[in-house]
């Protein structure tokens, strides 16, 4: 998943808000990277740190941390804990995807091998507990592990529907709750929870960053097909290519006569021959897969949006309630 | 590493003690194993838990619980969770480690393939912290994501030093103490301090099991040279064909004339020709490869059985004394 294009206000609104907390997150992040017995450690993680995506995780994290009370500490903590856990996800991703870039630069995996980037991915998995350690919250810790568990569980349900055109609406809908929004909502949980929010508030927050990632993923999935390699930060078609289907493509088979139906199967099938992905784009987006997907997009942001008026009226609020529409019209 | 000889007393003495104790710490592992949503999960999970070793680690952690204190419960989570770390580690050591069997039986990426492998030591290393924060201790939470980090990193020290002929004696104890007895000296200290143990006796159970996990290793890394295959459990020879330096030919190295160090290094550098093992054994075992790290391990016995003084004279510091002496006397 990119962050990359996420670069204009409301987002940019939010991380100037936070900059200075953010800042010392990536302090953190880069010192519990270090290893004084492991050159490849240094390596591999500052590798990945620094390609780093746009922090949206920890950025939500410190947010939420921030609209509720000013003057606490342990958002700090919590937001690196959030990015060492993406970054571990990251790291066995491309592993498992057999990933050659990440964000336009190589990824750890084709420099130092899958070898070493699995044992780096699980050193900063442990290093994101020890970081959650020092906010004394047994709370935010099962949050965080438990998100955890879902994560890995997911990228299980994945592995095993590699190459399932019949892959339905729900079974996406879940694995991309798992997948991302499980994670953006313990961000915003946990930050607001640190901030000493009441159960309401907190509990609102975890569905806010929930609606919110979901959004986020979807998007992301239609990018996929739709965005452009230098402004989307990956390759495109790699889902495709993957044998991962997503929201356009469930859509769009929905959608299509039988003819057509037919024609998108065969082509998911023979996927790796010259010149699929572009008919099976036309397909899609003559079929309205694209069109429904960002209106099933929409709907998350409609939900998350509701949950905003629950927050206090401010400048953070109005942040969070611009990135919707900043995420959703990264399709254009 | 296997665990597989240590079928006699005193090990069994002591699994004896805490039998009801382990059977929940069973129970738990194969609950917390389970997938709601990913039958793969379910099936390499109860594989490599069934195929499961001795449970060395955890009992070590239910035996010192005892030793302090007969009425805590929180000694079971912390057991279970440690035995989640190891299993997580087997599943990604397998994988990189590209090993076939373990224990006699198939290994996971060998049956589902290296991807499930990953993904399911990741959710097991996830549920392992969920397990930890049920005991609500911070402390334990700190000391075992720090352990965790550590054998991660030593992973990728040891990834590092394959193929290094030259690897000395120093490198090897950092490499095994972070590997294999950071686990143990974890193991041990979470146990006493589950048990409301005073600070110094946390102290000396921890470097306890630092010192029978620095004996385990060393004996282990001799077995893989002299053991029997039906009895070690795993394949002989498997540290001299993955290219990983280990005592006993460290110490060989050391005590051998210019010519045998020649041979020993030409035959480890051609390790794949045929009778390559055969030899270096030979070479190994008249240069007091073995006979060196026995002594080695002996070492490490001894400042154990020193430690168990402070501990109060019952018939579980018996069968820690004797554990020792069990260990050195796989080798036979």
């Amino acid at each position: 998943m990119s962050d990359k294009n996420i670069n204009n206000s409301p987002f940019n609104t939010l991380k100037n808000i936070v900059e200075k907390d953010l800042s010392h997150v990536n302090e953190l992040l880069f010192s519990m990277a270090k290893s004084h017995d492991a050159q490849l450690v240094d390596k591999i993680s500052s590798h990945i740190l620094s390609a780093g995506g746009k922090r949206i995780r920890p950025i939500l994290c410190l947010v939420f941390a921030r609209l509720f009370n000013q003057e606490c500490m342990d958002q700090i903590y919590l937001a690196a804990a959030i990015e060492c856990i993406h970054t571990a996800t990251l790291l066995h991703d491309d592993v498992i995807d057999e990933s050659e870039t990440r964000r336009g630069l190589k990824t750890a995996n084709n420099i130092w091998g899958d070898k070493a980037s699995i044992l780096v991915g699980d050193f900063l998995f442990s290093q994101a507990f020890k970081l959650m350690v020092n906010t004394g919250s047994i709370k935010a810790l099962e949050i965080l592990a438990t998100a955890s568990a879902i994560i890995s569980e997911s990228e299980v349900m994945q592995l095993d529907q590699i190459g399932n055109i019949d892959m339905d609406l729900d079974s996406y809908n879940k694995l991309i709750n798992s997948k991302t929004a499980e994670l953006f909502a313990a961000a915003s949980s946990t930050g607001a929870m640190s901030a000493g929010a009441n159960e309401d508030l907190v509990s609102d927050s975890r569905d806010y960053g929930r609606a919110l990632g979901m959004c986020f993923q979807i998007v992301d999935d239609v990018l996929d097909y739709t965005g452009k390699q230098e402004s989307f930060g990956k390759e495109i078609g790699n889902d495709f290519f993957e044998g991962k289907v997503t929201a356009p493509l469930i859509f769009a088979i929905k959608n299509a006569s039988i003819e057509d139906k037919e024609k998108i199967k065969s082509l998911f099938v023979n996927r790796h021959q010259n010149g699929a992905f572009e008919k099976v784009k036309e397909l899609i987006i003559k079929n309205k897969g694209v069109e429904d997907s960002l209106r099933f997009a929409q709907e998350y942001a409609d939900s998350g949006l509701k949950i905003l008026e629950n927050f206090p009226n401010n400048q953070i609020r109005n942040g969070l309630k611009g990135l919707f529409l900043q995420i959703i019209l990264r399709n254009n």
